[in-house]
């Protein structure tokens, strides 16, 4: 059972990009407009769009905004297709660590290099191909929650890190829609959102999304997790993925491993729901996933102001990668895998 | 070995308190004079001083304001005793959880029960020992950095939670006296603080005084710390405590329980250092700890700006208790004690 939520972080509009400036939430709620390729290179970049699944859709329209930008350069379209091809590679660059980005990218290269029409023909083909993967990213998000809601318990609490909402998809989430899907059956389930410092998408994003939505949402500090988790006060930790190697090891946003580790102290079932372009089968184990680093000022500053000594060291990796053997099963679009992941895997996507 | 800090964050002076002004700390470095009872209390609970020994501090200088207050109004020793004693029971309750404080006015009630003097001399009598509370915990935080130096490796990188510094004490840190008698010896020894979420005393304090004396000082936030134990880039880790009870158990700053677990998986050592007024011998375990439950805009605002959506649930405990099998030993100004905490903590108070 679906739950309908308020919320499209990127669509498709009048040939151009239209996005919610997620930088800038909860403070303001509004939609920027992307018109160039290179504009959504710096949009993907620098987090005005953010979330596996929607920095993949991202990338698929700014390959269209370059092919729209192309379209005036060139009359032959063996070297628009060349140029393209170039840009696309350029494109999934814009962030290394979530593989849907490239994956997103990959599948409009397959459109360039498949396609037979002029230039025009191609920009609609791209075109089609960017909208499909929006769509396409709702539904498998849709079919991912309703596999997920089965393994809710009734009134359960849903711990999550980062977000893995809305804001971070198409517009139903992976680990919030296994929450929007079992809420939409049990309006007794309810979240505790970990703020996720450095950039705080959990306490920005995710209690922004769920209020919005209304489903109850317990904003706690990273550090607590364990706190609530020995009082009996989580039920099952559910979070998404940047990228899964193809023994199910996950990388996601930095904290997420402590949380897993955590879950497993206390014997909490933990679960990574992420669509099958978020698994990397040519990677073998989470050793081999780029974690990208960021900043310093995204540890030492908030809201533009240090919180420290301006004499600090500072490391700021993105992501962590959480071993398959911290996690319960992976809730995918086409149901839930569970261990032995390396044969899961490979079982669904030889189906698929 | 004692390597002198440059940071005295509250002393005895001309009949007042001097205290370092914790909650503006990194933009001012400036001392407030306290004058009154009443104005300790609210230091303590506004944590302008904070930090278990410190609070121990100005809890035995808040009886002696409340006694210069009272000077006046008796003229009968009975009766200014019998007053002060409510008043000390009162000061003990500005904050619940760090005994020491509770400890520092059952000092302070035992001057008041034996004293033979005048009120006059009462008074001196109380100064003195107030005095005597803030010297004697430079000494004891001295005595343990020096013991807990022995188990600090060559060139270790130390990950601490908190701020359990010369800030939080008399002058000397707990946790990060023994990172200062540490460095004295080895000065390739480094520290990776936790910010430390809600109030990011590690940002704020941590980084900031040891920054000022000197040593190195990576942030991290605080899901980072099994990212980087991971990486092999922790070698140990140090912490406060704001109680311990009779078999170890201890409670200190939220978060420092799932740092705790997060070592205990990657199998590096996990060390407690505070004082023996720290161990509360009257309760067998962390279960009758009483945890401060503190406001919703700790978590829900920093630096007085929102960071969620306004219609989130908070709960903010600000400790929680890491249980005593997760902890390799307790570094006390009377050397380390080691599990079963039962026997070591019986054995050293008989000794005492």
């Amino acid at each position: 059972m679906a739950f309908e939520s308020k919320i499209r972080p990127i669509t498709w509009e009048n040939g151009k990009s239209k996005m919610l400036d997620q930088t800038v939430i909860p403070y303001e709620y509004k939609y920027v407009e992307i018109t160039s390729g290179d504009e959504m290179f710096n949009a993907i970049r620098n987090m005005i769009v953010r979330g596996a699944p929607a920095i993949g859709i991202g990338g698929a329209q700014g390959i269209v905004l370059y092919a729209q930008e192309g379209a005036n350069k060139f009359s032959n379209v063996a070297d628009f297709k060349s140029w393209l091809l170039e840009k696309a590679d350029y494109m999934a660059t814009s962030r290394p660590t979530a593989v849907n980005l490239m994956w997103a990218c990959d599948e409009q290269k397959k459109v360039i290099n498949n396609s037979v029409s002029d230039i025009q023909g191609l920009i609609k083909e791209l075109t089609d191909k960017a909208i499909d993967i929006e769509l396409d990213d709702i539904n498998r998000c849709k079919a991912m929650g309703d596999y997920g809601a089965e393994v809710v318990p009734k009134g359960a609490r849903i711990l999550t890190h980062c977000n893995a909402g809305a804001l971070a998809t198409g517009g139903y989430g992976t680990a919030l829609g296994v929450v929007r899907s079992a809420f939409a059956k049990d309006n007794t389930v309810q979240v505790f959102a970990d703020e996720t410092r450095p950039r705080q998408q959990g306490a920005r994003l995710t209690t922004f999304e769920l209020a919005m939505d209304g489903i109850p949402v317990t904003l706690i500090t990273d550090g607590m997790c364990s706190y609530f988790m020995k009082k009996g006060m989580i039920d099952m930790v559910v979070v998404g993925a940047d990228r899964i190697a193809a023994n199910g090891d996950t990388a996601n946003k930095i904290g997420t491993y402590t949380v897993a580790i955590a879950a497993k102290y206390h014997n909490i079932p933990f679960y990574v729901a992420a669509p099958l372009s978020t698994i990397d089968i040519s990677i073998a184990t989470g050793d081999e996933i780029p974690i990208e680093e960021r900043a310093r000022e995204e540890v030492t500053h908030i809201n533009g102001k240090i919180i420290c000594s301006d004499k600090v060291n500072v490391i700021n990796p993105g992501f962590d990668v959480t071993p398959h053997d911290l996690i319960a099963g992976i809730i995918t679009e086409k149901g839930i895998l569970r261990p032995d992941y390396n044969k899961s895997i490979a079982e669904v996507f030889n189906r698929s």
